[in-house]
């Protein structure tokens, strides 16, 4: 019997039985696509679990909505990251978008997906959808004050993805937003991540005015409770209050209007790792 | 280098770093106590894992805080399961409470507990607290219109514990109830143990008027996602509201009166389970 096993820390990990294993070497990092019976297919880039049939829905719904409803007439939206799709796939459940970029630095990643995973991939063949192969931290340089919503929809914060962890980027992701932009990134496991999920938290605090953090239960992540930090200049994230409709017209598995309301309802230990930087 | 494995399911385990390991047979089951750098120490029943130091408190708080504040002055509670003693522990911290009855199957768990795990059991020595090793079910005959809380804190419902999952079982607990008791229950994960999730749901509302479910994150537990279900035939559980101030009065690590306001903000999967039984 096959068993992979991801190494949450040195200490900790998730085993998961695998019936197949395909192994692709990309530029970037080796990519395995298993198939698990317990979470059906399963993506994973170096050894880490980045999406799995079974539980996808939660992260991508959870990663997309809030940002998306929280502003007023999202139309054009970016996604750094996330060439699995899903969250393009999130983000156009919102009528009034006109287009979306996907900036993904692997182009394998997208071709794995789009073969393997199409209930995942599947819409980023729509023509609102424009994919761009690079660097996410210098495909914002030459974009200024565009997009009414930035989604990180990065990997762990180590190799490719560190530089979209520091204040540096969170600097040009605010100037690539309009004045009343949004921007919402993945951060990490609280329990087991603590240390990445308090400095994306101090960075984007450097950066933008109104700051939330927020939480659910990801069954094939690190300790099974993430984060997403959300931020904005000019909406209050914390108090944004949506019209219940928006909310009802989105075809959903997870996200809820009950889940919207108590968003920020953070356990105490989780709020008081934002009180000690 | 040593690894314990739990299983979650035949598909999916959890893998912890151990440094030391004790092993106990009991009339019971197999009590293992291990040394992880992860969790700190950590008690093993017949393979499953019951408690951690490190992420104890949620379990513990989120079984006991609900039905203790739901009920406008908790005297009288019956804790059935939960040998280690952490339920108790936060029972105690209601300044109401008179009386705490602890019904554990198997005193091996309580000896271990309060040798191996000082900051979980300690409690168990209070003089309002009065121990029985006895069976839950045989136990709830002989107490009729007794309790105004049943915590039960029972093991996975296998072997010993699979009858206190049952609609016989739960009639016991009402009528050892006094008219404005509040019972709740650990019910599985919702993600791993959909069937024991919803058998036990449907069991219970076929004996109480009003019946609330909600979650928690314990990172030990399969899935990540763990669900408590609170019944009452006098307290409409899903409208409970609460003093504040009797809140901001326990000393807590996870529940605050955020949490509580939010209990029941269950994912759209969740809710869904709930209304095909």
């Amino acid at each position: 019997m096959l068993w992979f096993t991801e190494h949450w820390t040195e200490n900790v990990g998730l085993t998961v039985r695998a019936t197949e294993v395909k192994r692709i070497q990309s530029k970037y990092q080796e990519i395995l696509i298993l198939d698990t019976p317990e979470f059906g297919k399963m993506l994973v880039l170096d050894g880490l679990i980045q999406t799995t049939e079974k539980d996808e829905f939660i992260y991508h719904e959870m990663l997309a909505h809030p940002a998306m409803l929280m502003h007023k007439k999202p139309e054009r939206v970016l996604v750094i990251g996330g060439g699995d799709g899903g969250t393009v796939r999130e983000v156009l459940k919102h009528e009034t978008v006109k287009e979306v970029h996907l900036c993904e630095i692997d182009e394998e990643v997208i071709i794995v997906s789009e073969k393997y995973f199409p209930s995942i991939a599947g819409k980023l063949k729509d023509p609102r959808v424009k994919i761009f192969i690079e660097d996410g931290n210098r495909f914002l340089e030459e974009k200024k004050d565009y997009y009414d919503v930035i989604i990180m929809d990065s990997s762990d914060p180590v190799g490719a993805s560190e530089v979209l962890f520091s204040e540096d980027f969170y600097k040009k992701v605010k100037q690539s937003l309009r004045k009343d932009g949004i921007m919402v990134a993945q951060t990490e496991s609280p329990v087991l991540q603590e240390n990445y999920f308090k400095k994306a938290y101090s960075q984007i605090t450097k950066v933008f005015r109104n700051v939330g953090v927020y939480l659910a239960y990801v069954p094939t992540y690190p300790s099974g409770m993430w984060s997403f930090t959300i931020a904005s200049d000019y909406v209050d994230v914390s108090s944004a209050s949506v019209n219940k409709s928006r909310i009802d017209r989105l075809e959903t598995r997870y996200f809820c209007d009950k889940i919207f309301d108590c968003l920020f309802a953070l356990p105490k230990f989780v709020q008081d790792m934002l009180k000690k930087p």
